[in-house]
């Protein structure tokens, strides 16, 4: 048998067909329409090795428009991943190695977990950006180790979504040359033709952005792809879009360029007639032996692979403290240094306790750790001066400015985290980037993913609450705390103090595979009367802070972040009055419920039912903890302008209210 | 004393300055920057009348940079609403009128909330949609009562925010000529010169989109902005961008030009230095006569709406019925007719229950009440056939195709939901829209918009669980129908039925001030045994759906959506066991919370403890109702890929976990 590049693409093509009929469910189009340029970029492109999935300098490649998921499968299956065709059989199933959407973690050689459109692309710009990073910090002359290209592909609603805007202006000004987007333009999404709904001229949109853009590619032409992708390669200052110019289902005859082949199986009749259409005999999940042949990288990709190390063998001999600090952030542990300075720094918290803005207190840790965490990528959207996000040694990335680690994101807050996952993702960067807390809104499902993704990635969202003040009720994030407590996997940290705020930072940096949002407040906290067994208690997520005096508590007050002051002081003034109280902090609810029972048992105790939780924000998470016999002092309505302690006091936050709530349950 | 040009901007900026450094707080520099451009456009283009801010036939004004807001505020004053120069005074203080962003409904003449970047943007893009819409449906030849324009100022922030992509690619598909936006191009935001984050080529990227830009205007030269407004009103066919030049904080000798301006008061030394420079002698909030007369709208804006009124009172006698439809439109409240439609519709679900998807019922409701409800524009975010949200007899809105009622949005969440935004505030319409539920986080701050402006916006957010099967965790929402519950003034339903759902229809129609959200099944649901209390039950957001048979019930099973069902089967089950419990129904959480406590008490008795809460999402917020002594069977981790039936088994949702978590209480 004679194999045809044709013959190699609709074995894609057919895969994905069979997978799809099989599972009932799945997007045949995508796969059918973008099966030529894949295996014109994987076949002559792509360098990988099949047998080694985190090979650090291997290209990175990147499914935006995810619901094509088998397009991958397929091509990770051909060219030789762990990946059988008994796991193309159990497509999207239970527990399977090939779930509906591309899944990190799931699948060797899923560099991301796409499905919702933009995102995979910011990923790839956040990667693009890691290389380069890297690459400025640790390339020597003629010592290149890190040194390869980023390949994204992607379709209408990619580019549709705000956040393309967001991510590709960016890739524009930082010139991120060995990024190479495909656009799969097939003129068709869910709702059919899109020229009533999506009429941009693209070529003109990404080239305003500062991008290199090959427009009118055939997409279905190996060549004009091929050329096409030689050209990307060429760029040196200007990251590439390729506009490929394709037809969704190609190979179906009678679904071809219609919405209908989008998300739903061919069937088996069309099917069959594509099979006949694309001249393919085999029996389902069925392939040729020399199309396997053709498609097989375990070969080269080893032999890319151990060049690589040759070369990075030489680098560690010339260079051995540099190769040492590499391996050790691609391992993505937090150093011993760390360790040694955020203990300072609460140290020097407890010695000469401060009365400042959380959001302060973490400025002041990042200053303190950043030099024993070179890996740190800060960041702010804009808001710099306010997130305190900036350490006075760091080095500002910008336009076609590459070595550094701070990025001014701009007003970006969903690229901003999507591009962090990308370098999380990555290696050997830990991504931190700052907004206001409300515009976590804005970046949500990014956020989402960070979780879902389980990556080291860690938000400071600054201006916490009301607490805000004058900024008015379109900043003033009431329920955004608590919205956030309920994504999986997400630590959510409202710390009350300046070492309150370290531990978070501690806790945060030495996470693997969890994301931390750090929520802090924009006015001064007083420092709360700590010892080390309420610092112990904190790296718990909740702990008793201060217990009722004289044995058995009375009833438990539970604050966090501000409120824990005046919990403090109401629990001063109860006792005044006779009544004995504990008070309970808790800056990371998850983790507090990540404890085993005996200890949360110990801080929260069953018995006693008079309870009484404080917390700037929406109420309803906190019956959890107090229960229908307890009460919630929160805030279920927006927020207002006026200063700070005028809102606190008009919306119940005095310690009066606190102690005629608790006093009346 | 003359009065020039430059005085007349020059009293924005000594009234914003003031303003702001009376409340030690605020944003001064782009109301000094942007002051000249206002002032052309408010005194010789702006058709408005202060003494009734509501005209319908008015200019819309929109401060997208809501961050200056004393730009809208000095404006507001200066030509006559009611906005006295004590209001002022008041500026970020609690209950005054002048809010530290522009809040609609707190201020004649603010049409929009605004301060979250690119969203007023967006809502002018609803707006101009809007005037375009109801203008084809209600103009006559010779008698056109729906014409003006709607001006946008916007800046860098916005421009970054991917909002703008995707509002700003619709208002070129749909060449929204009567839109006209001024871009304060400043090249400064929070974190310094834009240079290295925002080096977009701006009038490229909006030709790219279809508008008409006009570059380069110097933002400080009235005539030239004269003459680019000119410019843009002669356009026809296409939205125009004017991009000014300015320098932000104009006028501060020692301050302009930088970000220190940007977000903070000049300081009294700095104001001194600004008045002189700008030659302005008065006192602070004092403002010469003929300054005032110069500025003062009310003659204008009496006389004009006068010609309007006249205009109308003729159409009014030559088309009686559509001036009526349309004061019953712009009055905001449902029809009649829609009563009877949604009450016919409840009752053939009732005689003939069928079993059918929440998404699939809600499909019906708006087949049947379309007629009835002809101010409904609906539409999707390129998921129509998956929403179900267009009607049969719907007219698709496309490319410069404005006479309709369905909008293809395209994938673009957040824009829908801000234009939709623009269209509620606008009046006569009445917007929803769809998408999948778990990219309501795409969505979410125009959400939370919705329900901090009071609008009556309706989001189908199909797909609403796990039941979606397939596609996997990226797209199962485990945790958004709790973090929406969180929103203020934000009604979230999950019906369980037909049944539920047309009531859910029902009420969110009837809303005069509060935003819906419906989440929908993908997969068919059991009918409900329906009686006219559990529907008048429905109607309180929570009702005993099936009480224990014989007495006092035992416990209590509260459940949502395809949950409920399970819980019937369960206390099946259960009452076979000699244990009799009663099903609560608890379609709207927060409608619910809004009832009496009597109601609330009659269908959650106090006394019953054992109470068991089920739904497809996270847990927290149901110990709210039932307790520490209860327990609740959700999804506190991601989901999975794999046939729905499949993962609720996995995750628990069977009536034997039920059954034994109830027994085990």
């Amino acid at each position: 048998m004679t194999v045809t590049r044709s013959d190699l693409a609709n074995a894609i093509r057919v895969l994905s067909m069979d997978a799809i009929e099989k599972a009932k469910s799945g997007h045949p189009g995508m796969p059918m329409g973008m099966a030529d340029i894949a295996e014109v970029l994987w076949n002559d492109f792509l360098v990988h090795n099949p047998a080694d999935p985190h090979w650090p300098n291997r290209d990175r490649f990147l499914l935006s428009n995810g619901h094509g998921s088998m397009l991958q499968y397929a091509l990770l299956h051909l060219t030789g991943y762990d990946l059988s065709i008994d796991d193309l059989k159990q497509f999207r199933q239970w527990h399977s190695k090939t779930p509906g959407h591309p899944e990190y973690r799931d699948t060797p050689g899923v560099e991301t977990t796409t499905g919702p459109l933009g995102q995979g692309l910011a990923n790839g710009v956040g990667m693009a950006l890691a290389e380069q990073i890297l690459g400025r910090h640790f390339n020597r002359p003629d010592h290149e180790i890190i040194n390869h290209y980023t390949y994204v592909f992607l379709g209408d609603g990619c580019l549709m979504e705000g956040i393309s805007h967001e991510a590709c202006s960016l890739a524009g000004v930082w010139g991120l040359n060995k990024l190479i987007c495909f656009y799969d333009d097939n003129n068709i999404s869910i709702d059919g033709h899109v020229d009533d709904w999506f009429a941009d001229d693209t070529p003109a949109r990404f080239r305003a952005y500062g991008w290199h853009v090959i427009p009118g590619v055939d997409g279905h032409d190996p060549e004009a792809v091929k050329k096409a992708i030689l050209e990307a390669r060429a760029q040196t200052t200007k990251p590439t879009l390729i506009c490929c110019k394709t037809v969704i289902g190609h190979g179906s005859p009678n679904k071809a360029g219609t919405h209908d082949v989008h998300g739903a199986p061919l069937g088996a009749e069309e099917i069959a007639l594509t099979r006949k259409n694309l001249g393919w005999s085999g029996e389902p999940f069925e392939v040729p032996e020399a199309i396997y042949r053709a498609f097989d990288a375990r070969g080269k990709g080893e032999q890319a692979q151990a060049e690589w190390k040759e070369r990075f063998a030489k680098y560690r001999e010339l260079f051995p403290q540099d190769a040492a600090e590499l391996e050790r952030r691609w391992a993505g542990k937090a150093s011993p240094e760390f360790d040694r300075a955020i203990a300072d720094l609460i140290a020097e918290f407890r010695k000469d306790p401060p009365k400042i803005a959380t959001r302060v207190a973490s400025g002041k840790c990042i200053q303190a750790v950043a030099k024993a965490v070179p890996e740190f990528v800060g960041g702010s959207a804009d808001l710099t001066p306010s997130n305190n996000t900036r350490w006075k040694e760091a080095l500002d990335i910008g336009k076609h400015r590459l070595m550094g680690n701070y990025i001014h994101y701009g007003v970006r807050e969903f690229g901003m985290a999507a591009i962090m996952n990308g370098m999380a993702l990555y290696g050997g960067l830990l991504p931190f980037g700052g907004t206001f807390l409300i515009f976590s809104d804005y970046a949500r499902n990014a956020i989402r993913m960070s979780a879902l993704m389980g990556l080291r990635v860690i938000y400071i969202m600054t201006h916490d609450s009301i607490g805000l003040g004058e900024d008015g009720p379109t900043h003033q994030p009431v329920e955004q705390v608590n919205s956030l407590r309920l994504v999986p996997n997400l630590h959510v940290w409202r710390p009350a103090d300046a070492v309150e705020t370290a531990t978070a930072w501690e806790i945060s940096v030495k996470q693997e595979r969890t994301p931390s949002l750090l929520a802090l407040s924009r006015q001064n906290l007083a420092p709360l009367p700590h010892s080390d067994a309420t610092i112990a208690g904190a790296r718990r997520g909740g702990y008793v802070l201060k217990d009722a005096e004289g044995g058995e508590p009375a009833g438990i007050l539970i604050a966090t972040g501000s409120e824990v002051e005046l919990a403090l002081a109401a629990q001063a003034r109860l006792a005044e009055r006779g009544v004995a109280v504990r008070v309970v902090s808790m800056p990371c609810v998850e983790l507090f419920d990540a404890q085993d029972a005996n200890y949360r048992e110990s801080v929260l105790p069953s018995k006693v039912t008079r309870r009484l939780a404080i917390e700037a924000g929406t109420t309803a998470l906190w019956y959890k903890y107090v229960g229908l016999q307890g009460a919630v002092i929160g805030i279920d309505r927006f927020g207002a302008s006026a200063p700070a302690p005028v809102i606190f006091e008009k919306l119940g936050f005095t310690v009066d209210h606190i102690v005629d709530t608790f006093q009346g349950l």
